[in-house]
């Protein structure tokens, strides 16, 4: 079958990989219907993070289920499923809370992930996978896959900033995440929803998704527009949805004292200073998004057509032509860029 | 009339002082019936904080109203009142959200409280001020003295760390603000609580006040030893009453994902990494502690004699002996000294 793997910054190859099998009794093997490549895939690919060997890529996938382990109760062969990028049991009392990126039995499917791929092997299968009603039509695959990861991950930002009815929340960051922050706030029912973007075609989407201003300013000006749109206070909510030093420190001066910051962005380098979150009287939450707390109410949204993340995806190619999608994304002609196995 | 000036480290003297007078019409004097000297006046006292002109201490407070200026309306001579270490309006919509420390129009009651004196001015007295339902009896005076600090700093940790029914509250830092954070997370019906503690005297009152459990090791060992009382998950609720990099850090170990850390430590010199908080997914949330959002709650509880804070001062001076009040608090002989003026 063909596999995306990653040689060196830069080098991305589509070879003819081995087929995945059942490894626990746990485990379960899903053909994958599509999938994409993710903006973290680009840290490893600019030089940012260590490529030893080469890895397989791909941590974002939705399929139907080929075969499952002995063990596997609630997840049949047939169904279409939606996973994340950490396998969870979905049972110890972290899972319960609601912290399923933090489960006691979890297993990060970054490069034992393999989901750029046409077939991947997906553990804790019971826990980690939830299947749609039915086998979904075409038009619908796109935004499962948007759940999970991008639309997950933008939806807990906005949770985690406690974005709400009355409340004004402002997005840091334009990528596809940050657009799914914008879509979350939206329908948690947020009544203003600043998106911060300086690229058209990325505004014109935030607005789509429902954005009601669009502010172009970056650092101090950026924070000075946004307290000037809420009357000099700030906003009650920020997501955070870039990760580095100079992103969080714009979230932290757009947030009201009492406001909250739901970070998102993978923290790169970034230090807090002691003094300045004292007295900026902000909450602070985030981390990676734990995906499956929020995949039974997005899947329903997305059945009954509620929402349509799916648009975030604005390149597709097929899977053999990988490399020239992480050259797009890597070049920010593409927000997001989904692969036909 | 006398007041407590501090010259320099370690020399803190007692000296006929200026009677404080109406300066705005918002303004109220008060007699006061106790103060005491805080923790954080052991900053200066220590050297750590820059002292330049010899300046009046004191930001505790509790009394009897004087005089009040022509804008004020709620507040009447005669009455026993509380207040706190931020003057503030109590109507702004920071104030309303919960957050008079952060109040628009606050004044910080810090150099200019003076408050370690026979009277003192009030700004703000209308929004500031909180009478008590009579004049209490001498033994209550205490308790409503510990509520215009130390109880509602402690009380703002344990709501900031979200102490409740069924939680496991840890508290780091035994000070009189960490005792108060016990007795907060008692009364906010938390199900264990661990206080943190080497010192004799310091466990005896946390266990007076709720504490379930006593942890005296710190640093990576207090770590292991919450780890070991709570399932190998950590609290799901910290307070920090430190403010060190240390207590930080403790504070970061002790909580599971997902669980809440209220930091009303005044954080010296510490620094967050980025990566550490992004992986923990706890909740962070803290800051000078809006106490005078808790004080009518706080009141109630203490004229009805359900809680007794007041048992946090363990020394008793007239004011003519603040200086050796100052002494046996640096010296730790003293978890807190009340002045009686």
């Amino acid at each position: 079958m063909l596999g995306v793997v990653m040689y060196a910054p830069g080098d991305v190859r589509v070879e003819d990989v081995a087929e995945p099998k059942i490894a626990k009794p746990t485990d379960a093997i899903i053909r994958l219907s599509s999938t994409c490549i993710c903006g973290s895939d680009l840290w490893p690919y600019r030089g940012a993070d260590e490529i030893g060997e080469p890895f397989y890529m791909g941590h974002e996938y939705v399929g139907i289920v080929e075969e499952v382990g002995d063990a596997v109760t609630t997840v049949k062969p047939g169904q279409f499923v939606v996973g994340s990028f950490f396998a969870s049991d979905n049972t110890c009392e972290i899972c319960r809370a609601g912290y399923q990126t933090s489960c006691l039995n979890r297993e990060v499917l970054g490069t034992t992930g393999r989901a750029q791929a046409q077939r991947m092997r997906v553990p804790l299968a019971d826990g980690t996978l939830v299947a749609t009603p039915d086998v979904p039509s075409d038009d619908m695959v796109p935004s499962f896959l948007a759940a999970s990861d991008v639309l997950g991950t933008g939806w807990f930002g906005a949770v985690a900033a406690e974005a709400g009815p009355g409340k004004t929340v402002a997005v840091v960051g334009d990528g596809a995440v940050g657009l799914m922050a914008v879509l979350a706030a939206k329908q948690l029912g947020a009544e203003r929803i600043i998106a911060m973007s300086r690229h058209k075609s990325r505004q014109q989407l935030a607005l789509e998704f429902g954005a009601t201003d669009i502010v172009e300013e970056r650092g101090d000006e950026g924070v000075a527009k946004i307290k000037g749109l809420t009357n000099g206070l700030g906003a009650h909510s920020v997501v955070e949805a870039v990760g580095t030093q100079e992103s969080m420190m714009q979230a932290m001066g757009a947030t009201r004292p009492g406001g909250h910051i739901g970070y998102v962005g993978v923290l790169h380098g970034v230090e807090l200073r002691g003094d300045d979150i004292f007295m900026s009287h902000v909450h602070l939450h985030g981390g990676p998004a734990p995906v499956r707390r929020f995949l039974p109410e997005l899947i329903e949204l997305i059945w009954n057509r509620k929402i349509d993340p799916g648009k975030v995806f604005d390149l597709e190619l097929p899977i053999g032509k990988a490399a020239e999608g992480y050259r797009a994304m890597d070049e920010r002609r593409a927000i997001k860029v989904l692969l036909r196995p």
